[in-house]
């Protein structure tokens, strides 16, 4: 059997692992592999790279994905699912494997609806997918985000100064609420609670007052409640590019405003996705990988692997991209438990 | 309300995040927590210690426990219940929250049984309960694992000489299953599966065939499938004491004498449960003493909180220790494609 | 005798490790040790703590100073430079170690003149004091910059896209320099070397041909050579805060422009300077904080220790201030051999 | 010029930094580089492999050495010698850069004599050589047994218990005086100072008085002072080896013994020499690299690259290995302020 497969939308620790597995265990069952560099776009003009033993060897531990990705999507240009389907039928491709978030899956979808055999496995640093418990690189990100978390609370304490850190999530605060959790902040901020700013400066001033300075972890997609308060656009740096502060900044500065206390912002950005991933993450993209080439030897096709507990299932594709895994509210009561 | 809690067993990673919420939780509904020292023994003796913010802050990222724990058992003193029981009388205890083990657990269970609102947590490094996804600790040893093999993958390539790591197991063999998935090792040893030494033997040289050097992970519980290979026991160490080298270092001989190549062993021992926390571990433990919490406050009780997808839920105490979880046949059968 | 301690200035990994030492050896020799919280404010009032034993205990692994910092400044306030005589004669202060960076040596220079028994331990993140050989601190924030720049070159390479890390070094560029070599960088800018936006460029260009994505470190200080790009000033965030963003963001817009890819700047800021330090911090702040009781018994007045090769000495105090110290011409050419 | 390079003795974090360096500032200055696999038995049989550009992507942050290692020595082979200079001619190596240990650079100082172009680089993870401050791959092993101290604290207090840590260091203590004072040890033993096993149990004995449980360091060559206690040799383990467990697990009984309280042995072994190399270690072998590379260029021989302060200089080799760099006594003396 010939199984394609590529990687696509942002890098993610962990996409090397599935890539193994699927080598691995297509070595064992005699398949060959197909890679695709660079997502779709290797798919839409043929650029691929033999899948061998050779080839993933040592890429276990290493972040990034040895396929390259990009945010090429097919459907968006003019015969672009024709050409996919036109390069798979050329090179003899059986299965399709694509390793991506909303988007690649999307296409996926579309491709089995067209009659491709394809399974798909989820890949969201986010952790916004509904049909799975967890997605990898998640508690990559997780870690890194609580380890700065950890180095913050010294240097915020010997100096009494608010410390504000952003991390990833536009419209799920699960890194947020996790990292925050984890690493004991003062308060979290996540996109589905548009937060109250007397609130937060409250619990900040309450912080100071037991004699500890507050950390605020806040999502990058997170946003005030009330209207009144908004992040101005358009401004521009050096280069005439809109380079404006993220939500990070702007809260530091309105809580030294408020608190009368010096305060400072630290924005992660893509160290969050960078790096080796952490051994759960390499345990759960290696179960994606053998399962999906399962799925593929079971004939499946129009499904995507996905964790239910402690195992691995398999869910149409469809439901799979539906909706959104948003943090109930029940979560966000948790980490409430600890503000202030 | 009076809650008193103590911890019990073998440490682990995550038990002061747990005493840390049941304590940030109370402080919030009012309630007081009694700490018991080192677990039964501070129960039996009245040895108590009060909980408030103070006893709890900068308490989550440290490993151990704030409480002390023994592996005391009063059940198997005389008299032994009949004075926990009079302590938590004099003391006008409500409700207990003991977290730790099967041993633990199972004093929990008589306890309920005689009348007492105990509501458990359970801890386990090796995550061999059955009721419980994860438990809380598991997570933390994987990593001291996974950061053990990484290592040493590069100094066995360039030696060509065989490692092997002996990392905790004694009955289940998560750690090894999920260490070996994550570090990419050779071959992986569990005690659920009993192994042929000559398959080992045959991995390692299947792995020097192909140019790099072979890691062998095995539980401490592991032990070879047939009968003429065993361990020989009672050699004594300077002291007189029986301090016979585990599996690792047998094994290591072993492979050894078979391959005609150098080889080492390395066991892990204590530094797997030691240390802060990760990350997964945190949130674990603060939402275990959470909704332990949360029991307590529902007039719940003979239950143990447990961890079920995302959820955390009640489960009767009874069933939770009923039997141990071990790596079923087909977990053990994904880490096998990656073996040689 | 009695021995006052503080910090003054920004915090740094390592000093809770000078403050322990310098209470235990006291404890051994029978001295008392006074701790001024907050620097030089908690001497201008009197502001003190008690240092034994048990104020030290389990401090030595922890980031940021127990003792809290401040950039108070006594003599830049009227009479300031008397409140501290007086507070140290009413206190029946001995002698007293302030550790600190330029500023706190500069007060420290001033009262050993005015007859104080003085001794200094520099402190300065930036590894910017010609006296010493290192400065604690250094090595921490040399570990997270480094493991910064680890996990982007992955997601750099899977993107195609360049990455520019900004890192602390206003004046001296010894963390951009020895992270840069140690993480493989394409590019290295520090203050000392002014740049050339082209040959910047260039390196760039040069790398993507080779298959690959390059990693610009740059310093917070770094100016590029030519007049004619220069960091336009003036913007303000939502809060009507200049919040103008720094030379990595400036230089990845550049980049982004130049080579036609996408570019992304990470800046790391303040988790830099938190957090536990590193094993070679610990020991070199640990051994001057044992030096600096030494020097203080030795009758040493207006000197600071210092490291020469693996010796600590002492050194004037005037000598020690006198002059920055810059990365040397020849050191970045060593830097220049991996550019591209 | 054509350029001889190869690994010798027990591999450590940085040996490939210095490979890199030296490839990169050959490919910068048009020299050919030839690699020897193995070590001196590469040289012997002529196994080479070309080391361009390609050969040295990627392996900075990689422990061990991609030219593999042995214990070779030519000199102690028949004719050893001779064929070693046989090859080089053959090959056409004008010069050639041995990365080793005292045996290693032992060879190369006889092949200087025998006219052989040669300069060395010093490399023990020890850090015993003489003739330099630092050598790679010290500091990384300092940072693996620190992070074991660290991890053994807490759970060492929750089952107040002595946890016993054996490191590397055969002939000097430099690892264990190091991680014994960055860990906050109770006790650390080193070879250069027999150790009274009274003061030992003492030491530990008065830290359980202050509530806290002890954690000792001890060097691998580290030796009781008297003769009245031996570690008995010649057990044997299941397959007729001598296993005999180290002075580690020996001072855990004997502390368990006269204390009266749980002791456990955690043997560090090779994790301490595996992994990537820490930021420290990477630049000092680049540096080393590369000024090995000038010295070759500027026609010296017999000679090795040193750190003397922040300076890499160049040594004789004879001078380089005439004597081992123990720990001094006043250094011993630094750590011992913080005993018990």
């Amino acid at each position: 059997m010939r199984i394609g497969i590529l990687t696509g939308g942002g890098d993610c620790p962990g996409l090397n692992a599935v890539i193994r597995a699927i080598v691995r265990k297509s070595v064992q069952s005699g398949d060959e592999v197909v890679g695709f560099r660079d997502g779709w776009r290797g798919v839409l003009e043929g650029d691929t790279v033999p899948m061998d033993l050779a080839a993933v060897r040592g890429i276990l531990p290493r972040g990034g994905t040895v396929l390259g990705t990009s945010r090429t999507n097919p459907y968006a240009l003019q015969g672009g699912g024709d050409r996919v389907l036109a390069t798979l039928e050329r090179l003899g491709v059986d299965a399709l494997i694509p390793i991506g978030g909303e988007d690649t899956l999307g296409v996926a979808t579309k491709l089995a609806e067209a009659g491709v055999r394809v399974v798909g496995v989820p890949k969201t640093i986010d952790n916004d997918l509904d049909a799975t418990d967890y997605t990898f690189g998640f508690d990559t990100a997780l870690g890194v985000a609580t380890e700065a978390i950890d180095r913050l609370h010294t240097t915020g304490d010997s100096h009494h100064r608010t410390l504000v850190v952003e991390v990833m999530g536009r419209h799920a605060g699960w890194i947020a609420l996790h990292a925050g959790m984890a690493g004991g902040a003062t308060v979290v901020l996540i996109p589905e609670q548009p937060f109250d700013v007397d609130a937060v400066v409250e619990h900040c001033q309450r912080r100071f007052d037991s004699g500890y300075s507050p950390i605020v972890v806040v999502s990058e997609g997170a946003k005030p409640k009330d209207g009144d308060w908004v992040l101005t656009t358009g401004e521009k740096d050096a280069f005439g590019h809109v380079r404006l502060g993220g939500i990070g900044t702007a809260l530091a500065s309105l809580i030294e405003e408020r608190t009368g206390r010096e305060s400072r912002a630290v924005v992660l950005g893509h160290i969050q996705r960078g790096g080796t991933p952490s051994p759960f993450d390499r345990v759960l993209a290696t179960r994606f990988g053998l399962a999906a080439h399962d799925a593929v030897h079971a004939g499946e096709t129009g499904v995507m692997v996905a964790l239910r507990g402690t195992d691995i299932v398999r869910v149409a594709l469809t439901e799979a991209t539906a909706q959104l895994k948003l943090v109930p509210v029940e979560r966000y009561a948790e980490v409430e438990v600890f503000f202030g």
